[in-house]
């Protein structure tokens, strides 16, 4: 069970770290700071100068090879190990631009592993390429209001066959990356047997962004932001027509599908956390050392030593077991690493919510101002706690496989 | 020791709670939603709407004698005493637009008790009547950029005597309230003598809010939200020049002000933060109850009955702790109460905080976007674990009311 | 809601803590030390100091009228209220020892109960007036091996009816003071109609404890120790005959007797272990001021200041709650007082465990060895948290009292 | 960084679990029911059937080859790494008897490494060969009473140079193991230059148990268990004289030999503890799994498979903790290891004793008796965390090593 950096690894994580601190850090507020400014008005348009931000870097980062690493176990891209890119993504998590700069944010990974997976050459060709290339984005239009999506057999949004066409209508939302124009491609599962066995009522499709018959309701926000240009939209599809062979893997299969998906889609983003509470630690210990109150260094006012110790001692936990849930995975397969893939979903943004707020109580203020980036990562962690399955979900699927150990024997 | 609620107080508290529940509720989500609409594009300007429903929802309430409950031990207002209080501000907090229709809210009530304590009649005159009318609002300048505000001594904004007036230059920032067209008056602390000892380098001032010379830097965010047209500012003084007279008690008695007033403002934050998390474990029952998931409630899922007792235990417990509070600032006094004011300064906000991010989860992604209150409940009372002494001050002060116990006698 | 130390309570409350402090408190180790020093090598017969301690004490606490305070709301003893007595049991709390000195220690006090409220006259004349005078001591035999007391219902130790009598067959255990050879009546409950509805299934029963049949199999032991001569004794009985007015109540009525012993029982463990918690939080800050380490008081390492701030919000949280629960009694009658009830039968135990378990960390090695009471503090409260009901029973009628409000209505 | 259970120690593994499970676990039990049976009623004798037990055990454990497994990086023993002794300890941890047996108990193996490390030959010949064979035990006498053991350069236990001899006078307690009669060696450190710098004011002496002079005054207790016939002894030395050639590596070196000792004790203990760990949350599944409440399986009340889901990935994270820190000893020595093993030394008794206390609660009054061993294992671990340094000391410990990254660069 080598959970350690491997050499090849070794250098693809320095080059990364360096191009995330020397070149992407700082760049990240001025990218943010945009938001909201492009002429038209229209916030879910990135101004000139986004663009250039965002271009600019992906540029680079693509001449450099350090391009589509979550490509583990493929032909394609690094052929790395999901240990290995474990390392890459940690640091990608400690800038909120970083993943996408290395095409490797979600939902995009998630979608384009869907194509690679269960697609048609022709979706492959159509869309996988060009998300590859990083030259579109794309969204996964699954959760529906008034459906608790942790029971996803309950979604109802409809297609109906027609002829060789299906038409969907119904309303989706909180569709992370639907506000972005660069967003060229939805997949998109919907309601197709409401009668038929629990876990053949779903059917996935494929499809363009700008299909007709599709709205936007809404952004909706996450703390009162709206995230945009990136956006979480709320969308109501009126009778959208859909070609039968847009179906990915198969009509009543669009469980299966959504299983394949959500694995490695969740360990990507604890990865990505841990990053993210290696990056508030720091922040913190600085501040500690930093800052005075009543003649001493505020790191030695206070439990803050403990503070401290704890912070670390979580990160360490955290970061082995998502390196042995990976591990798992590499070894034996998506789906006999779900217990493991279950628990590190709990423990890395219970563990990283926890360091961040103890950062931003030791910068006050300021560390939920616009002066630090604390408040975002604490606003961007709280919605891990839901996404992809709530605490309570992954707790139970922990729970019964140990039950399981004595029930089954 | 009566916590209880007087009958005197149960009238009034029905009243608040049903204008509260019937009529500002209801306007609350619209008057947010208007934030910005502005014609001028200046988020720190009220709509017309804004307008229309806050003064109409005071005129109401002023009408109906349901105002400046928080007059307490006093012939002007109710004469409450602080435990009756704690009953209506509970009410206050549930919704976030009620403290003011009540004329009850901060930084207007501390700064209405420093000049009715310590102020001139001609200052009583000039702000204190239209505050108390609801005509004006005010800011409590205090908190400087570089500054830990927990080591108050360390403040450094200078003012410079000149002939008959003083010379203010610096930076204050954090100063809520301060970008509501409204607000005209100031209280501001400066560093009048800092060679002094530690509690007489500070002098107090009041002054008009459009003095010459005050530049608004920058609203400062909280969780990414200006909270505009409120807003908490970032200011810049350049020699803006206050005559002499408008020292509140005297100069270098800057401390002995500050403290008169913090007592009263620290509670009046956690007994409202202790009726929001009332709302929060209502709402998070009425989830529970009318959600379902795999074929069942979801209140009758995983760990949620312990979630809702543990609310209740630790609400129940934070309500009695700030009631004895309040009951020891009746009997003995602010100074004397001060161990318990800590006490509950620590403890209501933690708590809250806990119930709202409990209630979250219960909602899901509904939990943390604008189709519920929690997410503006849930940053509103994360600033209370700084506002007012970060908690980690108040536990130093509460261990050291413990250690005197053994080492005085 | 007056939860104050009333006047007449507060006399006694001095004179008890005196009496604990200055007499009973520097018995304690001594009386605890004779343990298994009698002649005969039965741990379970009082040595003679062991008796000249409790008899002497109990002589000089009844001789000054400090006897009985447990019988709130009545004509014998001193007539307190539920909230008067909180206040003396806290200080019984403190020693081992003091409460059977006061006549106040359970199960005693809870038996007392059920034969004045339930019993028939010639029960009071045989037993309760010797109980009322410290000459016998009881015990209340329900917990049966293999059976979640929590389920009463599931009890299933049998009372067969024959001619006069009945017949009692089976075993109990976890009863506590039948060690005790002092201890001359059980209070029995017994399954009589086991298909009967679930409430009407047991009947209570009174008898000699020498009664013929009985057996003792063993003690049961808390943390490996057997607290002899009291015990928590293991029992077997053998057609054992009981005559038929012997039952309390009524034939089937042994939930209802159950129900109405249990209320002040378990709030009376809670006002002690709230003392107790004072204690432990006095020798916590007595040995942080008074050991030193690294040339520093221990009181000024790591996060001691916090640790105590923590203990003192806590402890006082706790005491205010129980205060509330007993008031609720006071005014609202056991049943009424239900929920809050069980809130302080999870929170005060839970608390009072917190508080002991950081006064034995600060302690090191001595915090757990019989240099201190806080190891024999800790095992007492640890089994609090299931005597009268688990913590997750309770918690959950807590979760359900609050459900109720949304759905009754 | 290989974490796994390598294919040479799995072999072992399976024969420890094997024989722990199927012959120690069994007499176990027995083992502590003979406790205090010796005919002359000494508690500190083993009885005939105690000696059975353990040399049977021992004798078969030897003749397997499943011996000293703790000899890690070494040519005697099995050469195992640290990270393949964790797999074997964590077996070991889960049966009270099982580390003697296999000649891996605490003090011993600490012991042998200080005189297999820094002894000279003739004390090898005279106590380490006896050791290794397992037919003496030993004993490490540092703890003074009134000195606080984490701040070591405080003891002052006296020896003075008198001709060729060192005279020891003083008291020393918490001598764990000095109550078995078996106990032949103690290695023992005092001050012999109390005026010296800090880290060289120690000497450290190798002892036969008998020599004159020495007296136990009494057996410390935990959680009110003498642990006999181990023992954790309180000792008075009078006039003990010790011959110059018994120091070990040299005078004024005992802080250099107790730190070279303490590395490897500490993280034997965490391994251990995460196997009790293991063992407890099997019992509170089976527990949860066979009995009923309320007409169900204890397991689907309340909140059981949240608490399960916890313990489990609790005790996957401590373990992959104390894997690394192995890990780190094996790789990088035991000095640049120390923050990892401070980091485990807190993390693995607090776990383990949360899944301890969790599977006790679900046991209810069982849970704390003798009818299960948590509660053995429960007081054990709570000694842990002072033992070898409390929390508080380790914490500091890792907070200092996480600053330093940031103060040294």
């Amino acid at each position: 069970m080598d959970l350690g950096m491997s050499e090849r690894v070794r250098a693809l994580v320095e080059q990364v770290r360096a191009m995330v601190e020397n070149e992407i850090a700082p760049l990240d507020g001025e990218y943010h700071a945009e938001v909201g400014k492009h002429p038209s008005g229209d916030r879910f348009q990135h101004t000139a100068r986004q663009l250039e931000i965002l271009n600019g870097l992906k540029a680079k980062a693509k001449e450099r090879g350090l391009w589509n690493f979550w490509l583990t176990d493929s032909d394609k891209g690094h052929g790395l190990t999901t240990v290995e890119y474990a390392y890459l993504a940690e640091e990608m998590g400690k800038v909120h631009l970083a993943a996408e700069v290395f095409n490797c944010s979600a939902p995009d990974t998630g979608n384009m592993e869907v194509l690679e997976r269960y697609g048609a050459q022709w979706m492959k060709d159509r869309w996988l390429t060009r998300l590859l290339d990083g030259d579109i984005r794309s969204a996964y239009v699954m959760t529906e209001p008034g459906v608790a999506s942790s029971d996803a057999a309950q979604l109802a949004f409809e297609a109906r066959k027609d002829g060789d066409d299906w038409v969907l209508n119904g309303e989706k939302y909180w569709i992370s990356g639907a506000g972005d124009p660069r967003c060229a491609v939805y997949i998109l599962m919907a309601c197709t047997a409401p009668e038929a066995a629990k876990h053949s009522r779903h059917t996935m499709f494929v499809m363009d962004a700008d299909t007709p018959g599709i709205e936007v309701l809404r952004p909706m926000h996450v703390f009162g932001q709206d995230d945009a240009p990136h956006g979480h939209m709320h969308l109501k599809f009126t009778d959208v027509r859909v070609p039968a062979r847009n179906i990915v893997l198969g009509e009543g299969r669009g469980f299966e599908v959504a299983q394949g998906r959500l694995g490695p889609g969740r360990i990507h983003h604890c990865m990505r956390s841990i990053g993210l509470a290696e990056k508030a630690l720091e922040l913190m210990c600085l501040r500690g050392l930093h800052r005075e109150a009543f003649g001493k260094r505020i790191i030695d006012l206070g439990a803050n030593y403990d503070i401290i110790a704890n912070a670390r001692m979580e990160i360490e936990q955290a970061r082995l077991l998502c390196l042995k849930a990976a591990w798992m995975m590499d070894t034996q397969g998506t789906r006999a690493a779900q217990p493991w893939i279950s628990q590190i979903k709990v423990v890395a943004p219970l563990m990283s919510l926890k360091v961040v707020d103890e950062a931003m109580q030791l910068y006050g203020g300021t560390g939920i101002s616009q002066d630090t980036p604390l408040w975002r990562m604490w606003t961007h962690l709280r919605t891990l706690r839901f996404a992809d399955g709530p605490d309570a979900v992954h707790r139970r699927q922990v729970a019964r496989a140990e039950l399981r150990k004595y029930t089954n024997g």
